[in-house]
């Protein structure tokens, strides 16, 4: 076989998953195993090297087939350079990631943070596939992004670019503190811990709602309870859907993408989240800007890291 | 000589502006003369193309140098066909302004709307000179704006990438309808027009201001009154200078810039808008994001349009 296969890794605290792609972005075969991030960065990195080399084995492709390895991580970092400044989950500091991988496999290695990443698998393989520009939004615990510009991952100047979750969109007489500092971030009120805070508030504030009956109340509560006719988790989940329409009406006019995609455990939801999401972003955005614009939900799930992180060296 | 030349073209509701640059965006010669718009389309074009001409006749550069030609106009246009599908200043529909102008030149020609073409020209040979990415606002009777990403102008999908004025920011409570026909946009407060509208109102509700000693207010007068110490004149610079503060702040986690310029009419009020604005962008961006960004003054002047429409076939 002359083909060429591109290999992904996602790289998160509890497991690491790595994905063999070929050069359409097909998924060929995914392989799962502990990161056992206890034992520290070096030990982690060579587990990786090793799941690289297991899948090609495992596979009717052949190691000089691998055009290129990717791997995205949650964290801050040096993205030309590979280098780890921090990551949160994994609880490394300064880890030139890319150079022990290259070192240890001998071919390229690129890395860059999950919701680029993830973006980046949508925008090739997902439901971004075959659009130029698309914005990707992940909902999960925080508000992820990524922007694909001409089929690329947008950087910016200084790999700040497509952090959509620290957008400040919340005005001042509402606003909350984010974790990143600033005050009235989408991330506050869109993500899973947003939907949960808001919906703790209401029950303290001892507003009717079943929501009440939860010991520990999760996102996925309030969405139902909202499908349920719930007034009060009607309000919050429409409170988080409004932000990200305004965030997206905000986009349409600065990256004018043909495509928003929205994954992540929150999209999940459904339509009781895109619809208001929907509405709000063509009320305030100028008809120009919104027309034939779509807000669609991804399509990879939790695929779209390795896929994404396989195009890395492709894109 | 053998060096190539570029010649832009600003074409304005009044006037034709027509200027020469070198390869550097250096501006050598300029040339104006009355738009005559009330002629049509068609004259207006036969007078560009004479305009061209001349300039390059009247400086000591041959014919054949003239590398690229480029024009900058307000409306609504297909830019890569140079199709000019509306522009309310010159009252033209449907107009193929570049066809028409390359069959009188035999030259490349390029079209692209105003604040484009003079965030290109700050880009390439103003206060951007040499910083890959900028963000660009104009602000005079509205907000314009222009996205340079790699030295490039950033279209997005259906040209519509960097409409800064029609960011939707202002909070539902107090926001009011812009030109546009949305609600909240950045123009409705950032403006000449919106500065004009919010002292006009201050006067209105017989608010204690120098201003109401004006029969006819003018933006000038609002910021001459906040310098003077004039406390409604300085709110309403504030809420001008705030909402943009915030634009640049949700742009800095999007675009993320290494530099914002301002130019325009109202840019040239100084630091009275500076700092607040300055001030704005520091309390709602991640420290990260914001970590090094400036925002500065525009440095061409009303030279911007035509080095930037000169830059349309170099960049």
């Amino acid at each position: 076989m002359s083909n060429q296969i591109y290999i992904g890794v996602d790289l998160g605290g509890t497991n690491i998953k790595v994905g063999l792609c070929d050069e359409q972005g097909t998924l060929l075969h995914t392989y799962e195993g502990p990161t056992s991030a206890e034992n520290g960065a070096e030990f982690v990195i060579g587990r990786i090297a090793e799941y690289v080399k297991q899948i090609v084995e495992d596979s009717s492709y052949e190691w000089d087939q691998v055009a290129g390895i990717g791997a995205g991580l949650a964290g801050f970092m040096d993205i030309p350079e590979g280098f780890i400044k921090f990551s949160p989950n994994l609880q490394w500091r300064n880890v030139p990631a890319k150079k022990m991988l290259e070192e240890l496999l001998g071919k390229t290695v690129k890395i860059d943070n999950d919701a680029n990443v993830a973006a980046l698998g949508e925008a090739w393989a997902g439901a971004g596939a075959g659009i130029p520009n698309v914005v990707c939004y992940t909902l999960g615990t925080g508000v992820g992004g990524g922007i694909i510009i001409n089929g690329k991952i947008y950087q910016g100047s200084a790999g700040m670019a497509g952090e959509l979750g620290h957008m400040s969109i919340v005005p001042d007489i509402e606003a909350i503190q984010c974790g990143c500092g600033q005050m009235g971030c989408l991330e506050t009120v869109s993500s899973a811990t947003g939907i949960v805070r808001m919906a703790n508030e209401a029950v303290e504030r001892g507003e009717r709602t079943t929501l009440s009956l939860h010991e520990k109340i999760e996102a996925k509560h309030v969405f139902d309870a909202a499908k349920s006719g719930d007034e009060v988790s009607l309000r919050i989940v429409n409170r988080a859907a409004y932000y990200i329409g305004r965030s997206m009406a905000a986009l349409a006019v600065v990256i004018n993408p043909k495509r928003f995609i929205i994954g992540g455990g929150v999209s999940k939801a459904g339509e009781i989240l895109f619809q208001p999401i929907r509405e709000t972003f063509k009320k305030y955005t100028p008809e120009t800007a919104a027309e034939g614009v779509e807000i669609v939900a991804a399509t990879l799930g939790n695929d779209a890291g390795v896929v994404g992180a396989a195009g890395l060296n492709l894109r």
